[in-house]
This record gives C-alpha cells, sequence and structure tokens, in this order.
C-alpha cells in the first residue's frame, strides 16, 4: 500500500472564459472544482494504475471539506488530517481563444506547533501497513522546513520506501534523511544545486544523501542517478497537452514500481510512459489509457555511464 | 424596516497580487471574502446609516454558508431563502503594482420554479413589516426576466415602496409594475431604452410606468425625472476611488429618505453624497463617513425644467 502526504492540500478550480484581459470584468462560463495538491494528484493516478492508496496531509476549514467531498466522491481513500486553518485554493482561468491558463494560488493555511506534531503522529500509524510514501510539492507556513526529513525517518523506521518530490529548501533539507528516491524537474534541480549540468546536479544531491535522483526533463524523459548507475529514458515521441500533471504521474509510477520491486530501466520506463499519459489527458490526477499502452513497450532506456540497457 | 432583495447572492473575493500577467501563475499575498451581490451591499449601507434593513434572496450551497456566515460576523439580519444550487463567487484580483482590478465573475445557480415560487411566499410574509423594498442586481438562471415586476407588485399590495436597480431585459420587464423608483446608470439607461439622451431616456423609462427614474452619472451625479418634475444633482467635487459600490450606496439613500418621505430635493442631495461616500471607502457597500458629512451641505440639486432649487 502507498501512503501519499499532501501538506498543503488545495481545492483546484478552473475557470473557462471567452477571452483572458487585464483590468477587464470576466463572466466565467464554466467552474470546475476538485482536491489537489501534489500528493493528491499522485493518489488519483495511483488508484487509476489500480494501486491501493490512501491519501493523508493537512486540510482545514471550508475548503478542506470541499477536498474531502471530492476525494469521496472520487472514491479516493482519505486520512487528512484536519487544522484549524483554512486550505487554499487555486484558480486556473483557461482562455477558450487560445487555450492558454491564468492561475491564482492562494497562500494556504498557517500550521501551528501542536498541529504539525499530531500530524506526525497520526503518520506514524498510518504508515504500518505501507510499502512506499510519497511526500509531494509545498510546505504551508507553520511546518518546519525539514518536514519531510521527518516523516522520511518515520517511514523508514517502518519499513516503508520514501520519495520525495520537494524543490529549494525543503528537497535539500530532506536528503540527509536519505529518502529512496527525490524527483526535482530541471528548473528545480538547478535552483537548489546552483548547477546547470542535469548529471552533475543530481550526483550532488545523491552525494549529500538521496538514495536515488530522478530528474524529469519534460520531453526529454528522465535522468536517474542511481546505485545501479546513471540511466536516461526518453519518450518516443513528443506529445501536446497539459503538462502540470506529468510530474505527478511519474512519481506514482516510480512509487509503483518500488512496491514491485522493480530494476530501475523497468521503473524508468514506466515513468515516462505515465508522464506522457498524464501529458495527454485534460486535467492533473488523469492519465490518457491509450498513450500508457502505446508508451510502455517504445520508452528507450539508456545507461549513460556503462552497458547499454535498452529493451 | 427595509427589505432588500439579492436574488443572485455572491461572496465576493478580493485577492492581492504583486502584479498581474495573463497566462502566468500567481501567488496570492492575502485572501478576503465577504457577502454580496447588489441587493447585500444596498443592506451594508443601510445598517451603517442606522437604517432597520433585512436582507433576504436566494443563497445556496457551501458559498451560501459563507455568505450567511460572513452575514452574521457583520450583524447583518438575513432572512435569504436556501435554494439546492451553489451561490456564485466572485474573484477580484488586485495588482499592488497600478492599484487595477481583474474580476471574474462564477454564472451563479440554476433556479427552479418550485424554488421561485417558494421565495414569492416567503417575500410576502417579509414584506408585511416593510416600509420600501430594495430589488438590486442580476437574475439567477431559472428566475423569470418579470421577477423584479412580480416583487414590485407583492411588496405595493403591501403598501411598501419599491426602488429597482436592476439593467436591460429584467429592468424594463419592471416598469409595467410601476416601481416608485428605478436607477440605472448612463450605460444602462442608454441600453435599454436605444437613447443616448439621458432626460429623453429616463422619461421613456417613465412613460413605460416607473414612477420615477434616477440616474446615475458617475462624477456628474444624477438626473432624475419624478412626478415633481425633473432634478439634477451634481457632487462639489471630483473624487477618486473605487467606483463599484457607489450605485449601490446610492440606492441605499433613495430608500432611507423615501421611508422617511423625504423631498425629492433632499433625497437626491443625499444619494449623491452617499455615492460619494461610497467611492472614498475601499470595499463596495462601506462608506467614508467624513466625505458623507462634508459631502452632504454642498451637494448641489437643480430643478432642470422650472425654478431653481438649490439650497
Amino acid at each position: 500500500m502507498i501512503v501519499t502526504v499532501t501538506l498543503n492540500a488545495a481545492l483546484d478550480v478552473t475557470y473557462d472564459v471567452d477571452a483572458v484581459a487585464l483590468h477587464e470584468s470576466h463572466r466565467v462560463r464554466t467552474v470546475h472544482s476538485r482536491a489537489g495538491g501534489k500528493g493528491i494528484n499522485v493518489a488519483r493516478v495511483l488508484a487509476a494504475l489500480g494501486e491501493p492508496v490512501l491519501a493523508t496531509g493537512l486540510v482545514g476549514g471550508i475548503v478542506g471539506r470541499q477536498i474531502r467531498q471530492e476525494l469521496a466522491a472520487a472514491r479516493l481513500p482519505d486520512a487528512l488530517v484536519e487544522i484549524a486553518g483554512e486550505s487554499r485554493r487555486t484558480t486556473t482561468v483557461v482562455s477558450a481563444e487560445d487555450g492558454d491558463a491564468t492561475v491564482f494560488n492562494e497562500p494556504g493555511p498557517d500550521v501551528t506547533a501542536t498541529e504539525w506534531r499530531g500530524f506526525c503522529g497520526r503518520f506514524g500509524k498510518l504508515v504500518r501497513d505501507a510499502d512506499v510514501v510519497v511526500c509531494s510539492g509545498s510546505l504551508p507556513l507553520g511546518v518546519p522546513i525539514d518536514a519531510y526529513a521527518t516523516l522520511t525517518g518515520i517511514a523508514r523506521r517502518h519499513g516503508a520506501h520514501v520519495v520525495v518530490d520537494a524543490d529549494g529548501a525543503a528537497l535539500l533539507a530532506t536528503l540527509g534523511a536519505g529518502p529512496d528516491v527525490v524527483k526535482p524537474n530541471r528548473a528545480e534541480l538547478a535552483a537548489a544545486t546552483g548547477r546547470a549540468s542535469v548529471p552533475e546536479a543530481a550526483q550532488s544531491l545523491v552525494d549529500s544523501g538521496a538514495q536515488a535522483v530522478v530528474a524529469s526533463l519534460g520531453a526529454d524523459g528522465l535522468l536517474a542517478v542511481t546505485p545501479g548507475g546513471t540511466w536516461q529514458a526518453r519518450p518516443p515521441e513528443r506529445l501536446s497537452g497539459n503538462p502540470t500533471g506529468a510530474g505527478d504521474a511519474c512519481v506514482a509510477a516510480l512509487a509503483s514500481g518500488l512496491v514491485r520491486g522493480d530494476a530501475w530501466p523497468d521503473l524508468l520506463r514506466e515513468a515516462v510512459a505515465c508522464s506522457a499519459a498524464a501529458v495527454a489527458a485534460p486535467l492533473a490526477g488523469d492519465l490518457d489509457v491509450d498513450v500508457l499502452r502505446r508508451f510502455r513497450p517504445l520508452v528507450k532506456v539508456e545507461k549513460l555511464d556503462g552497458a547499454h540497457a535498452d529493451g
């Protein structure tokens, strides 16, 4: 079973408008809301892949109740922990004119030290049955910057593997706890390490304690620095679509592969195929199953520091 | 006592951002929410003026509960009627860079015929103690276009005066019921009548059944075609600020004057002073009391079709 952690869960609201113009008043044609935050999107992908999953994290207020209602409607098992603050909404305004999105992210709640300690206690119980824990996304105010290191420590004491998708100081603060995998994208990797070279930057995160680094490179696929070597996995073709959920789908595939104990080439092949299937689906957390099936056998996996491992 | 009607009540949400850019992702610095819709803003102004007021209309869903919670916190008496649909949110994104606002208005709920009949029955009880009824703002889907004519008829049978702030087909459909005052702005007046001349357009609404027409002309004040003649009322100076709530403050002043039985010059003087006081206040529904006191004796009221009535 996989537990996903979303400390800054959100209600993701989409507004469809005819066209977006600054300093104008807009009539919103349709409103769609669904539970979001990276860990919840990972849980949604895992459920779509048929993997037993439990979503935990922090929610509060009226928006928190809306998040839980939407998860219940989507039949995603939820062990979210209630806090006093109000969960955030993200509003994405999509223009029918050009399909482009303008996004407004609310800041999210302020978490008290007592609430954070309470969550850690609850998390310690939830991970007893977990094979893999996924920690994804930003930290709300009040949660310590080394939150994912704390959760990694708790999870590992219970024998669970840990995948972390974080950036900046929250990513760096996780490394010392030795997470099984961290998954920055190209920009996050460069920002966190100050190095433009992806292999060098990834290696520096390994040197700081991560067991493996999987860097997501958009249409160029993945570069992974692992205990078994350095690998590149590439999609067979470039897909147009919505890249928002690709990172979450990649993380879901890695977690699912860790449950099965897959070898790195297989893990990476599935992660690239799932990322592409997410790009081809309109909403973050969804997969285009046809793309998934089509891409799986076509992903090219190459060992960069030794023998060729494609196929 | 004044009853205000808000058939399409809203939760007005304000997002403060550093700057607004199309197709970008924005970090919202602060989020403010309060109950809105024109009739609720009118009720807020009336409460600020010390006038006994009751806000009715239609609300539904989670947003409807938030609207009622905010009204309770503001100590505004609420007799809103619950419907199954979800009330709308309006989101105003204010840029710290230039102070300009970009607005997104959700469509609002769909009201069933049964819900509308239920509201009319409840309204018939609420207006028994009313001196004046104010009907303000847009109609949600499912509410008949002559809704304000129906409510005007019910209110008049109970001896209440009626002020209507509507536009387009909803304004035109009200006239036959003989409301005491309708208050279009310049653009609404031109759009509803097809006439650019404000006095001619206002007279045409009187010819169609309105007892008086008060046209709000922004910094030029008000033009009123009334049973006692045509009047123009002008503010002593032009104020910069937020014009959003000026029309609602004007309507509140007219309703308050009708309760007292004020003569038209006094009604209009107070309406111009309240409009200016609303422009000077940052939020719709608020008044700058200093501006109100300063403007009251300085508003110029002129009779356009006869003797001079300033003073």
